[in-house]
């Protein structure tokens, strides 16, 4: 071959890669043959770690600007798509790690000790580019999550912490969404007029109802009051304030407010790329929620509760983790406000207009 | 086409399938899009608990005899892997509902009042058959779980709570397993010996492991103690009672052995269809509750909180009852008590020469 | 419960859907146990070729507009997107088809003689409305593809034929993009001076290419005059018409240039939504390809070539259908025809504002 | 950390993993993002070869023996179920690089030229040790598949080329099945009698069937002649030869009566284990089947016929060699050759009770 044809194994370095795996049993004298298996999905793992931290990073470049550029947000969503599908990637893994029996696991699993995925620098990098802060943190066995790092990870890892987050970023960019005020139009007063309409027919609806039993009525009623009140944050600066700090709502009031409008004016051209956009984040959490989920299973099919292993208590953690770890959860709690299309504030014509293209005009 | 031929439509009934999906949004005059792919998917979800249900019964057939045929094993594998293999469709019929947004389901959702997945009476008989018991369930909203049931559906579903279910089934199986005793040898004091040998050993490395803090070697330690009075359960009879009353083992001492062992020489050429039985039963309790978790954060992002709908308490009722519905916990447990192969008790020649296939003698 | 409540198992008419599963080998008096497993299989897939129908029905309607709504775009856009996830989900049921045996097949097979998947009437109605013609069409062992229908279907079937197909409407629709000519600018020609020195500068790298034996060089110099030709189609009028005649391009040359602005200028505001609708109709294609390819293989391995079932003809048409059925090839084609971002046409100033959204200006 | 424990990171060796992924266009001096993606998919293709080839190779140590212990048998299956799930994640891994468009592989393809994945050595071991021989490859341009190799990689690959094949050894396997002649019983003469028997019955079902046509009759009648020939290369041992020497059949005779008894009397506890060993075969071949045409469909999606990157004929080539590389194609057509359970040579009663365990006497 010609020197200057490029050489597959060169180019993806195959020579390294397949130079990495390293059986501990083997060090210790007895091969044992699932420590490849074992080795080879986590060395997965981090190859789509980085392929992940590469598509995140390049979205918060893209929303790290004080405008995101209209032609960005075609590129930002196809990235968030492609997280998506390597998310489904990850969880399918998991199937193919469990093909692994707990007995075989045994074999070789002492010689592994104390490493765990906990300390994977990677995966936390990923969590702080989303926006996992540290209060919103369960802590492993009493411990914070850099614990376990040697310095070069820890450095690396909370370094990440006071960058902007895509979280931190996407919540400006709601900030700014412009559509909220149009001269004598005040979206949100319309919107919680609406609401108030709406909660006071809900309500109607669960007194008059004679299929629940008294218990339920009760027990609906009292959630009632307490989605009213989640309501009055939306319109209240001070309740809002008080959400935050109860750690139930965390975007800012006029994020929030910006995400409801996206959400139910979803179809009008200037907003179709912003819609999907808060989709695609929810799906982000998803996925990872997901591969938190399967993993703790796994885990707990493989470790059982064995002593000295860390092992139950790191699949407990994974399993309580796995819903405390999602960063957009208030996207998801914005279903509770939103109300049917025929509901909807009517927006003034010409507000509509200038969501369309120019092209249209 | 003669009268004689089958006709693929009239095979299938399609013209009876197709013309069940009547949308109540249609009813009211203004058809939802959506609600149609609300209504295939449930209808999906149906017919293939249909096939589960095909399929439970036709194992818990087999495994009605008082020996199990061993021409019957390859059998039963089969159709627990089949439905593996339908639970992997079921939970990604769920992205396919996930195709619809929480607004188009607010266009729709206030028709299906008060009707929900709660009311598939079929569910239930799966569960009732896996082995599910009244006492295992969490009470949704403090009903029952038939509560939502009208009377047919209520009385097909209670009908089968007293059926011994695959659960019980095994259970006797296992009690049956022929290889523990051979003579002098009995494979429990064997193995009991060298599981307190692995025991202190493993207390020893806590002990002695300067890479822990202090707070991590306590909460080792006491986690030692907890699972050294479990081992004790194994052993004492009494202590299995106990056990079993809280809740923390549900199958009897000797079945419970009896998997153990199954576990430990699952490569013996008589033992190799039981090992893959009891995995086999692990995915499907894998399967169910993985459903059920997607379930439930497909519900959360669907309803969130809404006030009147019981979607909140429905969201958190099925994730709280992923974990609550398992029926074969205890296989999971028996991670626990493996010991590492060389540490396996050495079985007498003669019970290893009657495990093998007569041809072979 | 109230009369006025929905009840789950009517509103899905769950009685009507169990009781369409009648065994043939059960009315010949011998119950074979996965033949169960045949019948919900394929109702299934009817199930989902319905939905399947309703969500095309619904993007035709939208592109049958003689302006497609902006607002329109997004909804149609989720709606390919969900037929995605069901074409994933029809192709994963082949793999719990193929958890029955070819034994266990011959057990029941005969009873269905001479029924088939080809007497489907929804899939047909599929691909009609997709865009494929009669033909475009393998026959299969000489026929029609209506051949094997009773009366009702053919009529049902044949109905559809000459409807405005999704190909059709996506034909109009791209012929109507309004961006091509601009002023001064003639898009065409612009992009046909990049696109002849791109293969100018192809040529050369291929004639000085020493790492090319002269049989690779050869080969390939053929095929850069086949595609030069190609190229040629795109600019001569007379030249598109003989390369359609021959069947090797179907849309018109004005919706093709459309096709390869749309791809070219993917981050224009105004276009973003038309490229992912390009990239879903691909997507499409992709699809039922896969599903096809995926069904030969299962038939195959189901029949082997056995006398008297049509079953290895069937396999084999199944193989070259699964290729031949693509609607949207020309998309496919389209990637011969990029250039690379440096290389585009620079539009007009004016053209690229007038692709903004008002709001913007 | 104290020096004796294990780091994760060490482990793993993410270090040199991570520094692994060099981009050509970083290189040339404008990093094209979507590169990236390329790498990553390519390195995570090749650490899964090197896990299926450390699993194949351990099946093949087994299948060396001149008996395979049976106490093995369970691992050779696991190991093969654990291939399956990989490969299953090898073509989900297709859809992650479809998340890059033609449009944006243009933008750094060139860098690439001329490597490309058929300079894969890890793929063409994993062919060569399944058992494809270069009698049985399609050439590439008319090139042999080592033509692309670096000397030390063709090396690597040659080198394997004689060794006995999992086909070879699984050939030789089953020529020593031990059941097909006891005492006077020869199962093939029984089982030539059934099929014969058989044969006349489809004949004259055909004959008799009023629902064809003449030219189906003609085409059916005609394949049934063929498919006796078929029939008769079981039992002639010319007839086979010529078969073999066509390309049609590629065990030996022996190996395939083996190969139907097991799947015909698949229920003997002696014979589950081959017969799920048959089953795990075919699903290789239809693993890697299957990955090579969604890898087709994609290239030829990423670079349509575009001249000089040899894309388009390495599109056609692996479309082509998708079912070109199956190497267990005799297990498929097996299925031609049998007969209902009901019409399978009863075993005689000593031959089955050789086949139970010895427990069970």
């Amino acid at each position: 071959m010609s020197d200057d044809g490029i050489y597959y194994g060169d180019y993806l370095q195959i020579n390294k890669l397949l130079d990495a795996q390293v059986l501990e049993s083997t060090k210790a004298g007895e091969t044992v043959h699932d420590e490849m298996l074992f080795i080879i999905v986590h060395q997965s793992y981090e190859l789509w770690f980085k392929q992940v931290l590469w598509e995140l990073d390049s979205v918060i470049e893209i929303f790290s600007n004080d405008v995101v550029p209209e032609r960005a947000m075609g590129t930002a969503l196809g990235r968030l798509r492609r997280i998506n599908s390597i998310q489904a990637l990850m969880i399918q893994t998991i199937s193919v790690l469990e093909t692994m029996t707990p007995l075989d696991f045994l074999d070789f699993r002492d010689y592994l000790f104390p490493a765990s995925g906990f300390q994977s620098a990677q995966f936390r990098l990923v969590e702080n580019k989303l926006g996992l802060r540290r209060r919103d943190r369960l802590l492993l066995s009493g411990e914070v999550y850099t614990a376990r790092f040697d310095d070069s990870d820890r450095d690396l890892v909370e370094a990440t912490e006071d960058d902007p987050s895509l979280f931190d970023l996407v919540e400006r960019w709601l900030e700014r969404t412009p559509f909220l005020e149009y001269e004598d139009f005040q979206f949100w007063e319309a919107y919680r007029d609406a609401v108030l309409a709406r909660i006071q027919a809900d309500r109607a609806v669960v007194e008059s109802n004679e299929n629940l039993t008294d218990q339920e009525r009760v027990a609906q009623l009292r959630e009632f009051d307490l989605v009213f009140d989640q309501h009055a944050a939306l319109f209240d600066v001070e309740k809002h304030k008080i959400e935050q700090e109860a750690g139930r709502i965390r975007m800012s009031q006029r994020a929030f407010q910006a995400a409801v409008f996206i959400t139910l004016y979803r179809d009008e051209p200037a907003v179709q790329g912003a819609s999907r956009l808060l989709e695609l984040l929810m799906d982000l959490d998803e996925g990872f929620t997901t591969w938190r989920y399967r993993h703790a299973q796994m885990a707990l099919r493989m470790i059982g509760r064995r002593i000295g292993t860390g092992g139950s208590a790191g699949a407990r953690y994974l399993e309580k983790s796995a819903e405390r770890s999602r960063v957009f959860t208030d996207l998801l709690n914005l279903s509770t406000f939103l109300v049917p299309r025929s509901d909807r504030p009517k927006l003034p014509e010409e507000l509509v207009e200038s969501m369309r293209f120019r092209f249209q005009a």
